[in-house]
């Protein structure tokens, strides 16, 4: 029995870059302390008083099919948000709620790609988008950034790219590498996407996690409202990763479309979970800052032990919950890296190899555990890649003589 | 700018079927009080101890990411209940966990089919079937059943159909007719899907609902295993529709593959929804004749009431919880029958025409309100019916003569 090639292509993307998280679980599985640096969930759970409002949401009898698109309230008060931050007139025919980020990511690909056509993205990127496209038809095109400009989009690349293709995903503040595009950055790609004629998926779901710099919406951008979608979600903001439920704006007259793809990808998102969200989303003052303090404060202890040593380079953390750092200086790979910390220390982070070529000969470090832990966990890191830099430079030495 | 030929396929399909369903709400929400007999939710919210369950997992902090293809414990949960009621050894290695049966649904298509891929289900069908092809690239192949077989699939019309075709999705016990295939029926289909080489997708969701003959999986047919998915949910049998959780069986080969298309679909269903499915399972004899139970009752109802009249005949309901009524004595299309219902009566049923050509000139009642309740709609609708009819012989009589 033959396999559709669009999933053919999915498992061939397999490159063993996620080795070392795996390994991290069977570790774990054997009963072994492993400090889990990979995968971006928060290690605080979701707040009592929002599985309250949804445990009480649900006792009342919220537990039917919910209207496909999405709760009204909802809808309401993402628009509202929305257009509270961007400054754009967002009303609930913009928005539509969808099964996390991730769900957002593939109807508004479904919705817009034909099969072939060409998808591009930025490199580094969020493990999901290459498959995404593939999932949705698509041909994934990686756009190569470079560490020398703290991987930020060079408009040149973007123009030779586009060429041909009919949409680009971006995301910034940006996973993998912690980057936030600035505004010029923001309006090169918009010309790029008008010259080019690009829809534009902005995937936005770390923009209340900002250490420095602003964050620019696209959309906000002079004619960019009609081909733009953003993605937002509850998951990283709210720490409610697990209850995926998440959004995408766009044009209205796009929107009622995308009700009738919803209906065959997921049939709603469960109506309790909506109102938990909703609940979330009016208190955002308080929930917001909890969710994203500690993730400030760790990321100063971070720097702080990154400052003492000369070996391991940084890109500038401006958001989001990641430390992207440069091991080249190891003479290893980001996989070889982290899978020899993984041996040694017991420490797990996923290799910039996961996240396309642009990052290799780095490791992205999720500050998911307490900041004491966290700079502890990054001194041993810093002192294995300085022994292995010492020994490379010393193997290295006599060869050269 | 230009969307996907996909969702404008799916737009186009909107054949006005939905009107007396949209008019329904649109008289609801003007206060008008309206007997639903549309949409196959349930009158019953989900029961208090399964919502506690969930509310309890939460609480514990199982609000992080789930692994995608679903714990191991539901899956495990699901593979015994396929063992136990089919007789096919399953394990975990069979079971994904998907977003409701419709997440099922779409990840087989988008597992198996190529762009432009012929993809067969029996007319009439549930309403997303299309739709769920179109979204995966397919081409959506109605194949017809006739009333006068009671809607059973006959093996000339599936053997001319099946030629170049890649799979074949079908539903038993059925929504919309209520029919069960019998063994030779479902004999019949493997022993095409054999010749043409097709998968199979076979939507078991109702198999907890059978009022008279036997639920069949054709997935226990010698030589099905490797070429059949087998979808399942929580929805209809624990009355769990909202909660968005249901599971697709298959090959062990291709589940694996099926969780990197599930990353990308929805990135797993929440954790606590999976524990509160889980708590069920474990107590299925406990909660599933709850569910059932009254459907049993209103059938029983529905078939006293029908059964003095002579102008709507009735396929025999033999499972799931719709019933489907031949209105073609009145001379109306279900469409025009069902308009008419809601104006005069504040009846809403769903017109046969929703679910394929093969159901025109029928309406579907969901049996979703108290036997009593239903007994009455159904006394007015024949009513209504006998009165159209009557007028209609008076009208045509002279014409004739």
């Amino acid at each position: 029995m033959q396999l559709a090639r669009r999933i053919l292509n999915l498992l061939k993307t397999d490159s063993g870059a996620w080795e070392p998280y795996y390994r991290a679980r069977e570790l774990k599985e054997a009963g072994e302390a492993v400090v889990n640096l990979t995968v971006g969930d928060h290690d605080i759970p979701t707040d009592p008083a929002i599985l309250a409002e949804m445990s009480e949401s649900a006792s009342r009898g919220r537990t039917g099919y919910s209207v496909v698109s999405g709760t009204t309230a909802l809808r309401k008060a993402v628009a509202t948000r929305i257009e509270k931050r961007t400054g754009v007139p967002t009303g609930i025919e913009n928005v539509v709620i969808t099964c996390g980020g991730q769900g957002a990511l593939l109807v508004s690909h479904l919705a817009i790609l034909n099969p072939g056509d060409k998808a591009l993205f930025f490199d580094p990127y969020y493990p999901t988008y290459p498959g995404t496209i593939m999932a949705a038809g698509g041909t994934p095109v990686p756009v190569a950034t470079s560490p020398r400009r703290d991987f930020r989009p060079e408009g040149k690349a973007l123009d030779q790219a586009a060429v041909g293709a009919t949409s680009l995903l971006f995301n910034s503040p940006n996973n993998p590498t912690g980057t936030i595009y600035p505004q010029e950055t923001i309006a090169m790609i918009a010309a790029a996407a008008q010259k080019h004629d690009l829809w534009v998926i902005s995937d936005e779901v770390y923009d209340t996690q900002i250490w420095s710099g602003e964050h620019a919406s696209i959309r906000a951008l002079d004619g960019m409202q009609e081909r733009t979608f953003v993605i937002g979600s509850m998951s990283k903001s709210f720490a409610m990763t697990g209850s995926r439920v998440g959004w995408l704006a766009g044009p209205a007259e796009i929107m009622n479309a995308l009700g009738e793809l919803l209906t065959v990808v997921t049939f709603g998102v469960p109506e309790y979970i909506q109102d938990a969200a909703l609940y979330a989303l009016n208190r955002d003052l308080e929930f917001e800052p909890k969710v994203a303090e500690p993730f400030r404060r760790r990321l100063s202890v971070a720097l702080d032990v990154l400052r003492n040593q000369r070996v391991v380079s940084l890109v500038p953390p401006m958001g989001a919950m990641y430390l992207m750092l440069d091991v080249r200086a190891t003479g290893l790979s980001g996989r070889d890296f982290a899978l020899h910390l993984l041996e040694h220390e017991r420490i797990a982070v996923m290799p910039g190899e996961s996240f396309g070529r642009s990052a290799a000969g780095h490791v992205r470090v999720a500050m998911t555990v307490p900041a004491e832990d966290l700079g502890d966990a990054l001194r041993r890191l810093a002192s294995v890649a300085g022994e292995l830099a010492r020994n490379r430079s010393a193997t290295a030495a006599p060869a050269a003589a």
